[in-house]
């Protein structure tokens, strides 16, 4: 989408720089914008930790106003730039410049009850999806990206199959346990056998009889066996793709003028199937 | 199994919706089906939570009494809908919709003491497994079931060494540890041994002399490198079924002329099935 | 090894029943072994539970003694059916053999102080070994047995780079956390750090100081990412065994004798480069 | 970078044994070196264990001294047998040599206040490095490595990208827990996050709010289907190398007689060089 007409109004240039990263000022401002984002995510997160001296929450507080009103000059400046404004404020990572940049204006406003205002003033932690938007440009990402959407399905299917498990082996776990050892109803049983068959084990709830100790093995050995499985879908999947890339790259490149053979090594000079030179039709 | 006949009778038009998805009444039946049964299982999860309002499990009840009357005309409509019902009724989905209805009707007719009552309400949580006989149309899972029936034998093997593993150092952990760390007796140390191998790791019971921590670490690095086997296995059994559709799908382009035979490799000048030209035809 | 000379003695009979499965005697023997094994190894373990009524251990008591005296007979027969004794005696399962034969017999003559002879007594566990002599028979372990040795080397030199990352971060926690975390020396330190890498997480050691949680964190991330590697290398080196051998299988069969081409599908009756029969050539 | 030149002085004789492995002194060296490293770290980690008998701590400390002393030869004997000492003292294994001897030189000639000094004894454990110096001998760890260097990228990003995960997740367990389950601020609940997506779960802290408890649930579901990403990718990259491997191979066959051009495709009749008849040469 580079113009290369000669009357580039200042808000073409504008949004080169602000929607694109070829250029040099572009590149430049999505590395600023990173590093806000980044200062922004970390205040939110020290903001929630107690304890520490004053001066540090007022220093906060102040740094996350600035950051505030750089949001809201950024986000002014993107519904300018653009040529159809509403198209950018409804898409996805429009409303999470929105909602990301209000929580500050929306406490100053309204100083009411805490509890309400902390859930407001979480949103601004949406911007850690912005960097999602930036990291777009890193190529690996793509890659990985698709490789996930084409095992989307069988995932989803597999994760389908978990859940019917779990749900049977929480209901026996439920019924075998009982109250005592902490399976006080079958969501909760659910919520265990969850835990064990991923592996994770909090150990906030365990089985105390043999037979429920029994049951408890079975699951996890299944849930040993059945890790398998979404591991060798991408992996088969990532591996189909790597495949598909790395021929296409190596040997669509020339074409033999005289045989039209065109699975020719890099660097061939010499069609392997007649001899004929694949220089001269160059 | 579409019959284009003219004289369909109601039952086999019947049977169409009930046991078929092809025609748009046989889908509808299905997705009802399917937001039937997972209400079902949301009460019964939700009936065994204490705590809430009273009102909760009195609409609950009425709730699973609506879902039990359903489910009942609808295996009445199967059975009347088929030719041979005996066939319907024994077969494992005939079963699990039998035992799936009847629990609110035991209940009713002997309302006995509580525990027992609870474990045959459970049965109607075996309704979830008829969302598996519904899911059966979405395609992926059938490769997903052939990848581990594919690998089951290989699996069955490993989980068995994996058991004579955890046999042998849960007897060695018992020996090491004794009653005070919580390994009373080997069953239970057998226990810990495959909690600890699958790494899921309650905590519940766990080693406090130097010698059985590091006899952990033995178990839990030689677990840490035998995940990966299963993985190994399914993903290899996996990326060849991936080949082998992908194989077929590149060999069945082209079709001799002269014998139909259409699996023929890539570059084949002649049919081997009856050595026929294959350039002609094109 | 089967002997098909005529004057077959009895020694060589009974050698091929005991140590061939060939045979449906020599197969029923196994399966007959199998059954006891299995018995004598619940027995082991039942025996370690406390609490039981004493009819049980009675029972369970002389149950041992049948089965010890079961295989003292089969010990014998095993000796006297082989050409050189010493052979047997002293192989891995000959050993095997003897160690899980004799505890009961040195609890009878020699009823001393009980903790060493539990360790004596819990050498009948060994006879689980015994099992894997007979699971030998089952064709896929093989190959599963194939992809650990040919993997083997790789897995060792990643777990030794495991355990040089455990002993830096282990030091590291010790010196964050200190004692009142539990973190109490260094080897207890390595030991939580095993534990948190493989994912296993018990729990009964966890980091309290936020530096602390921050390098557990690290540690937890790079166990995740590090996982990956020994799944890798078992699943290609198993991919490139499944390779070779659906290879060998397919494609070794038939050679054209016209063009020398080879690489036919099964149930080709003519060469797919020159349309030569090749039937002809059989 | 053997030297076959006649007038080998006594450095060039010294380098090869410190610095190389290829004769039967340098491989000797080598092990010797590595059983002293590993005694070494062996006694650092005794060290920590408070409660061993008194004369254990002051034998210890002798050999330590004794190790010391034999490091500081080495590190004498490596700065004179190098050309140019300065590139091997401000080489990484040069720094770790020096840190790592230098400790007890340093707690001798200043007994001061404990603390500090634990921290700069804990540098001895940096000779578990040199072990990386030498193992670098062993021929699979160069495979491993470059398996994980192809694909640190990719693996980089999903790490990335599972942070920002767990940021999201944390927060919102932050707000639906609270400090009441232990969720006292973000950061921590992020490392719990973390502890759970990784399947670690010590438990140390838990969710036990229904609605937590939920989303725990979703989180572990998707820790459990996201740890095959990072499998999948090095799963693909080793395969590919250990394909590139075989390929490169099976392509050495052919070797051009006009130009001695070797890497031809399968089946290639003429060279892809320089135009010349492979078939000649047969």
């Amino acid at each position: 989408m580079k113009t290369t007409s000669k009357n580039n109004s200042w808000r073409e240039k504008l949004h080169e720089v602000i929607y694109e990263a070829d250029t040099p000022a572009g590149k430049a401002f999505d590395v600023v914008l990173l590093v806000i984002i980044f200062l922004s995510i970390l205040f939110v997160m020290l903001e929630s930790v107690k304890g520490l001296d004053a001066w540090i929450y007022d220093y906060m507080y102040a740094a996350e106003w600035v950051i505030t009103i750089l949001f809201t000059i950024e986000y002014i400046l993107r519904i300018i730039s653009i040529k159809k404004p509403t198209k950018y404020i409804f898409s996805f990572y429009g409303l999470i410049d929105f909602f990301s940049t209000i929580p500050l204006y929306v406490s100053f406003f309204l100083p009411g009850s805490g509890s309400a205002l902390i859930t407001v003033r979480a949103l601004r932690l949406l911007r850690v999806f912005r960097i999602l938007k930036v990291s777009r440009y890193i190529g690996e990402s793509n890659k990985l990206i698709q490789a996930l959407k084409d095992s989307r399905a069988k995932i989803l299917v597999f994760l389908f199959a978990v859940l019917i498990l779990c749900l049977v082996f929480g209901t026996a776990m439920y019924m075998i346990e009982g109250a005592e050892s902490g399976f006080t109803n079958i969501p909760v049983s659910l919520y265990w056998c969850i835990v064990t068959l991923t592996t994770v084990g909090f150990g906030d709830i365990h089985p105390i009889t043999p037979l429920g100790q029994f049951l408890a093995s079975v699951i996890m050995i299944l849930g040993y066996g059945v890790i398998a499985v979404p591991t060798g879908i991408v992996s088969a999947e990532y591996s189909k793709g790597e495949k598909n890339t790395s021929k296409s790259l190596s040997t669509n490149t020339q074409s033999c003028y005289h045989c039209h053979e065109s699975k020719h090594v890099d660097g061939a000079d010499y069609c392997h199937n007649c001899g004929y030179s694949l220089n001269r039709e160059k």
